[in-house]
């Protein structure tokens, strides 16, 4: 193959069912270790946030949890468990919509149906709550690897969330660590010279994206992906992931600003 | 390294500059064999909408254009050139809000900023339309470049597209052939043996956005990408991208159907 040619190898990385308590860099580990893969320079890791979630002992019984009078009447409204409802308003910064099976949040900064709470991939009856600290726990297992393998690493904590209009799940960043996330390409330009309209580039998204190719939703027990050759930058910082406001958002801008109003005179 | 692992590789394929009226087939088998890669059974192809829109002659000189009165009003509030905004009109099948910057609309059955309208990677006083039909056009290309190297392969003519109140582009599929685009999980189970509840798989776009990764955004000339290895499955169609309807969208579900109406009554 040509030298000049700029090239990624993605490596799905198959481990055992993780339990709530595991220690999911030491599972890493032994994984890397039995499928033969030494992290180099430069690699990233894209780890499934429900994994990470099981980990940290993110699991909750729902049996456990009493809904209140606003999951009962907001878990009939978007057909939800209102027991899960319960902890969709426990766990988000805000709800200001829905569909039947998924209510709009925030949840950590991020656009979250349902607050991010999983039900698949828990064990029955229970739940998995999104990561407590994506951003610090990406930061916290890149520390650990990157020392046990003497390289620069980097870490995502991805998620699946559908797109406007879209059938099926795409990936998502919910936290990351040692590289820059969204590329600014403002002082970049197109292939006449001219400086970019287009000038955000979402690499931890994309990145996540290309890790569900081999994750897949289901049962495969692949919850860590190993990509190796990404043009990324590296940093040694764990940088928060960058959103925009709703009014700057092509989606939301003149759309949700007056109906948030309503939802929330709808169901004070 | 373990022969049981999971792993796809990408390559970028650095091109000429594409001109209006080039074949693309023929630039991409000269840039092939020029990075000594020879395509094999299974290999995807990701092409970037705006090489293929303009080797199909779909540039548009902006001085040629003159706005009606509904794009100068439109074009005056969404701070649009209003001969672009009288493009967006005549491509888009309907528009239903904005921001400053990006008008949104649907597109060849897709939403899409500006109907998709790049004046970035266009000669300067001039824009980029989508291709015609995203769908023929990728399937035209595959039966060509199958023939030429006797293996199956899939290819898709990917876009950028912003996520909702997320800062930077992941990719979008525009038109397939040769694989399934969206993979229906709900004969699947998660680890714990329990039918799915995410069920859909959007694994068209998430090859986009892997591609994306190599592409950039920027003068790199890479306007395509061929994955190797994605556990995809090819099939002898080019098959319709599923989109879902507004009303079962999460993000638009409650939100904007009633907003369509004002846009409606204020733009009329």
């Amino acid at each position: 193959m040509n030298p000049e040619i700029t090239s990624i190898q993605m490596f799905g990385i198959k481990t055992p069912i993780i339990k709530a308590g595991d220690d999911i860099v030491q599972i890493i580990e032994a994984s890397l270790q039995a499928a033969d893969l030494v992290p180099v320079d430069g690699d990233i890791f894209v780890l499934a946030e429900s994994a990470v979630g099981t980990a940290e002992n993110r699991i909750v019984r729902l049996d456990s949890i009493t809904p209140g009078e606003k999951a009962l009447s907001l878990g009939e409204k978007y057909c939800i468990d209102p027991r899960e409802m319960e902890l969709v308003l426990q766990e988000c910064d805000e709800i200001f919509g829905g569909v039947p099976g998924a209510a709009l949040t925030i949840t950590k900064g991020v656009l979250s149906p349902n607050a991010g709470i999983d039900a698949s991939n828990a064990p029955e009856g229970y739940v998995v709550l999104l990561p407590k600290d994506p951003r610090k726990t990406s930061e916290n297992i890149r520390m650990r690897l990157e020392q046990r393998y003497s390289c620069r690493l980097g870490v995502i904590i991805g998620d699946s969330r559908t797109q406007p209009l879209r059938l099926g799940c795409t990936g998502i960043a919910l936290g990351v660590s040692g590289f820059v996330p969204v590329e600014d390409a403002r002082g970049s330009f197109d292939i006449f010279g001219r400086p970019l309209r287009i000038t955000y580039k979402a690499v931890a998204d994309n990145l996540v994206s290309a890790a569900e190719l081999l994750m897949g939703e289901a049962g495969e027990r692949v919850p860590c992906v190993l990509i190796r050759g990404a043009p990324v930058k590296m940093i040694d910082e764990s940088p928060e992931m960058p959103t925009i406001s709703m009014e700057g958002c092509m989606y939301f801008g003149n759309v949700i600003k007056c109906r948030k109003e309503d939802f929330e005179k709808e169901n004070r």
